[in-house]
């Protein structure tokens, strides 16, 4: 889809008022793109919810209204009904939104379009911001969701504590809204995104938006993860990198207030990883020994798979 | 389709800022449902704006930023992206909206989600506002454009201005903005809605909203639809009351400054009717003779006709 119709640059779209910021995100959710089989209306219409949540966290701004806009397929019974508005309600409940409107349609597929307001008295952290000598963390592991996807989708075989914490990365994520709050409020970020479309592709868009490169040192990944994907001969680079609907945050820092960064993450319920640095020029490489091997840009379109 | 997912009992939600008000509208155009097959892309596109613009115009507040949330099937032409973009700047441009952000995903149809906003010094006028003694405007004719959808959907033969007419208010319709505007800065308006659900349904909604009865004495018509009605054997009061996709206002005022709300909307290219008035009770009555008629409380299903 050309990107003339883009023109939002950054996770939300940030307008100034006589005092402080209003700050704005629309999001659709489609069935046939964003809803796995297994996820029933109430886990969609939360997800749509915590899609836009992730938006906000990633500029630490507390969503405070949400309206939501559904097209509905026909026939569609009174629980499913019931089931999106719980949803919406659940969704809202945990990140301290308030649903302040609805609009209902009919259409082809379910459709559900998220449009939520916050306010900030700052300028929130841009994507842009990046700066060489800075550091690059992410508030988590990465490919816990695409591991999920293969389990619902490919019928993956996989069993135990790592095969719930994937389907659930699916099924239930959840935006680091406290951990991206905190980051904000001690200025500790110069530049974020939320990881949406997968590390590499958050990655290329904030060295690109910030006229930068990255170079990443360490790729955040589980020990679990690691030994899963070697006993089983899965590509762990690629599920981390180019895994899609992930929701941790990508931000950079200075240097010198990077354990401060990591910290906050930590105390906020994050687990994070420092995976790199920028540096001048353009692109998103990954170190390996001696030597800078560039990382595709590329990343995960929806249940399609990889692009 | 149930009403327990719409939240929202107005046209547009009013949230109170530490000054003034944040008003805020998400409003949904669904291909099956909303666009006639002779509409183009960069019609829908426009439409989506008039939409939501004209849900400002009935509260009298200046949208002032738009977000547009698109789905698109596939295969979508460079071409039609290009419509669609054109769409909405025009819509954008023509009632001083600015359109700050997008979105786009992949839909079994056409969707187009637009979210708009804007900022009030003073609550705007609610729906619930009308009492007893007060006067009922409209801002100009009705039943344009469900003779229009016959014409375009049923291939109803009309000739000459008429049809010109009645095809334009459904492929281009106008928001009342700068009436709602002038009405609402003068202080004219206790209560107001716009009438995309059709006359009949609006009157119910500003009646229920108020805990009050309507009493519509003339139904507003022009000449030309009733010379043609009559000469063709048509139903003018169904035309006039239970079309739909309408874009006038409808609103009470204090019956000592109805002179002054109809020369203000005629200062500001509307044709204002006085309908009738509020009484105590409820429902919406039509006064025929010495006589009361309740009129149906329904209104237009979109392209599916009347409901």
């Amino acid at each position: 889809v050309d990107n003339s119709l883009k023109a939002e640059l950054d996770d939300v779209v940030c307008l100034p008022l006589d005092k402080g910021y209003l700050v704005l995100k629309a999001d659709m959710l489609v069935a046939s793109t964003d809803i796995p089989p297994a996820m029933g209306m109430r886990l969609a219409a939360r997800k749509s919810i915590v899609m836009c949540v992730s938006d906000f966290a990633a500029k630490g701004v507390q969503p405070r209204w949400a309206l939501t806009a559904l097209g509905l397929p026909r026939p569609i019974t009174k629980e499913a009904v019931e089931e999106l508005a719980e949803g919406f309600r659940q969704g809202c409940e945990e990140y301290g939104v308030r649903l302040v409107g609805g609009d209902t349609n009919e259409a082809k597929e379910l459709v559900i379009d998220v449009c939520m307001a916050g306010l900030s008295e700052h300028p929130p952290p841009r994507r842009r911001g990046a700066r060489p000598g800075e550091r690059v963390v992410v508030t988590g592991p990465f490919g816990y969701p695409p591991l999920g996807l293969k389990i619902l989708l490919e019928g993956l075989q996989v069993r135990g504590p790592l095969r719930t914490r994937a389907v659930a990365t699916v099924l239930e994520p959840r935006a680091r809204l406290a951990v991206g709050l905190a980051l904000a409020k001690r200025g500790l970020v110069t530049a974020s995104i939320d990881s949406s479309d997968g590390l590499a592709l958050s990655l290329y868009q904030l060295a690109e938006a910030s006229g930068v490169s990255i170079v990443v040192t360490r790729l955040p990944f589980t020990e679990e993860l690691e030994s899963y994907t070697q006993r089983r001969g899965l590509p762990l680079e690629e599920l981390v990198f180019f895994g899609g609907e992930e929701f941790e945050l990508v931000f950079t820092c200075p240097e010198e207030r990077v354990e401060e960064a990591l910290e906050v993450v930590r105390r906020h319920g994050g687990s994070p990883y420092l995976i790199g640095h920028v540096v001048e020029g353009s692109g998103v490489y990954r170190q390996v020994g001696g030597e800078r091997v560039r990382v595709e840009r590329r990343g995960w379109q929806h249940l399609a798979g990889p692009r």
